[in-house]
């Protein structure tokens, strides 16, 4: 099987650190907007794509979810995500999302917390998860913007004196990998334009709901860079619907 | 009336010499892509909102519109539009278009090219554009892309060689006018992030068909500077729709 980059040690160690990890959805500075996009999820079955230490399945158990289908690449996380969020209804599979049978109509909910730029194809995975939907059914995801994603080292551009300059756009229309470091290690992702992402749901019959791209919540403003947040886009939040019958 | 920048003679002069303004719709590097993304307009009424030389009024009559308005603030680009794209069906309107009185359900087709980042309160405009679609009817536009306009600047970094090192991205969350200069002149322009555009046409009651970020023809990548217009996106145009009864 593919190898996690989440699976090494020190990169497992490093992201265990993050206020995402520590503190869950409360540390997650988009999860005020993600948590607006979501449909209820009373009696519904929710597939959760690149789960990691499995906060969005426990919130679907939470709310009352049916069953919760929680997909992840990485032993290491699924380990923290069934002691951390294992409940009766939540089963935790470990695999590539790109892999898992996607069954026709087995599902109402598909989310999916930054990891679809973690995929090569998208346009592929839209079509997987259109055909996993029930009629009625939601789609939300969360990406890294492709404002953040398309020049690659994925950092400012910093002044003489170490101060943030601007944030670099390049090779925008050159879709594909980039390897960039994230908490000091080498990790692969996919840039796609804002073009791909919404052309691909279109293409594959899901209708547009929402689009957000999410700033800090204010409490978190007097965070230390939180106010730097407000100066590009990191995150590009959407949730599409397939018509129901 | 407000003024428009484009009756100060020395901008239309320059304008009047940009490669769009001497070859029309052939000159423009989006077209190729904003012909795909237009409806029929055979037997259909239009409304062209900032129509400046009239070449979009022009090509919906010869696609065989029935009656095409265009609106403009500018008298300069009036003159021309009525002298090189005049047609029996085409009434030309000289007003900003904020002005206009949209009549519910006069249109069926309404189309926007380049003129709607402009304009301050988008969320207006597309109520009352909404409204004044029939149903089944469509809005088609193209706007600078946040990307293009959220620094304010609207120029590359360069390097000391005066070489293009990327393009900057800062304030994007600080929607508002940015002064800005275009052809030689001082322009007032609105950033609004992406979020704001596709959240207001959402708000209004359209369903998103496409979206695009234009690139450009490849026959057209060998004229000097056009590559870099794969190193960030310029434009974004959407087509929006009005569900038919």
């Amino acid at each position: 099987m593919r190898e996690s980059p989440y699976d090494r040690e020190s990169f497992f160690a490093a992201y265990s650190q993050m206020l995402r990890s520590q503190k869950g959805l409360d540390g997650a500075g988009e999860w005020h907007v993600l948590r607006r996009m979501l449909p209820d999820f009373a009696g519904r079955r929710v597939l959760d794509l690149g789960c990691g230490f499995g906060w969005h399945c426990g919130y679907a158990a939470r709310q009352g979810a049916a069953r919760v289908v929680g997909v992840e690449l990485s032993e290491k996380m699924l380990a923290r995500a069934r002691e951390q969020n294992g409940a009766a209804v939540i089963t935790y599979v470990h695999m590539p999302m790109e892999e898992y049978a996607f069954a026709a109509e087995a599902f109402d909910v598909v989310l999916s917390s930054l990891a679809l730029h973690y995929v090569e194809d998208f346009e592929g995975m839209c079509r997987r998860i259109f055909s996993t939907l029930a009629p009625g059914g939601t789609f939300v995801f969360s990406v890294e913007h492709p404002v953040f994603t398309a020049e690659g080292t994925q950092d400012w551009v910093y002044g003489p004196d170490g101060e943030i300059l601007h944030w670099p756009v390049d090779r925008y229309f050159s879709e594909g990998a980039r390897q960039t470091m994230f908490l000091g290690e080498r990790v692969k992702k996919f840039h796609r334009t804002l073009t791909t992402y919404l052309g691909a749901l279109l293409a594959a019959g899901f209708a547009i709901e929402d689009v957000q791209e999410p700033q800090p919540p204010a409490e978190m403003l007097e965070l230390p860079g939180m106010r730097d947040e407000l100066r590009r886009p990191m995150m590009l939040l959407v949730r599409a619907g397939k018509a129901g019958e």
